[in-house]
């Protein structure tokens, strides 16, 4: 039960953006740029940046949410368990573990990522923006996870919720999580 | 020296910011909104949230940078270094030392938040929206510290600067950090 009556019966994220929507959207839009905005990463690779971090920081609700959205946005014949079950000897890219790694030490601390990561990554074919926004992504879902954990907000068991939410995550964005039109829609 | 060439010579997230406006409109609106929006929280109660988690993340820029901003509008008579040499006795109401703590247990991890810190902030008179901020001021330092620490930016010595950035920040908010224009000059 959450710590505070939130005034809705939505889970997770959901009841905090419905509770505090002035927050909601600033938050949403750096959810939205991050995860979703131009950029050399694909969509896939930022949401399973942000489903580690959020397994590292064992917020069920983040975990299960962003790995269904990761899921949802996967290459034909990639599986998201077999990934995370062995990142080492994982079918993806040596820049893609790179930049995990480098994921793993920000949620460890900021001080944690090394100028050997930064050189690993780079010698991996990463780029300076891709670098950026790995730790970025990675700060921020120390955030969400934070938020959504500090505040014992409602977490779903039902893997099915979590799959309707991808579909509709995919389609339409973050932005309409905090009420806004998708970002398809805006100007 | 940074992980990536920034392409300026800016201090802290300040670099960032530049580097990377598109995030940082989100980011400083989150910061305005949290530690400068309506609120019965005091602006010096919420910097000195965010100072004492950049404390316990050991991020000297953040730390340095909202100490200044806390002192800046502490009302007359009280002295930060005081205030965060002993917490527990320090000058401050039990309900901002209630807050203090829940700050304390997000910056470990959202978990751990529990139902006897928030009852002990509430039986010292935080309402819930109080409550809620706590956990996001919390939060969102945890993401703002990894941010600048992750990039490994550029940490001032000279205690001046941070004094001078304190002014500017106290007249014209986060906004301008971000390159728009101060909160009391929007729509």
């Amino acid at each position: 039960m959450p710590h505070i009556d939130l005034g809705n019966e939505l889970p997770g994220i959901r009841s905090l953006f419905s509770y505090r929507p002035e927050t909601a959207r600033p938050m949403s839009e750096l959810a939205e740029i991050l995860l979703r905005g131009p950029s050399t990463l694909e969509r896939w690779e930022r949401e399973l940046i942000g489903t580690h971090v959020s397994g590292l920081n064992e917020c069920r609700f983040c975990t299960a949410s962003h790995a269904a959205f990761t899921t949802a946005q996967l290459p034909e014949g990639l599986d998201l368990n077999v990934i995370r079950a062995d990142l080492g000897s994982a079918p993806i890219s040596d820049k893609l573990k790179a930049l995990l790694e480098i994921a793993s030490a920000v949620q460890r601390g900021g001080r944690s990522v090394t100028t050997e990561l930064v050189e690993r990554a780079r010698a991996a074919g990463a780029t300076d923006p891709e670098i950026h926004d790995t730790v970025l992504i990675a700060a921020a879902f120390c955030m969400f996870n934070r938020y959504v954990d500090g505040m014992a907000t409602f977490t779903p068991d039902d893997p099915a919720g979590y799959a309707a939410g991808a579909q509709r995550l995919v389609r339409d964005g973050y932005l309409p999580l905090a009420g806004a039109a998708p970002a398809h829609q805006s100007a």
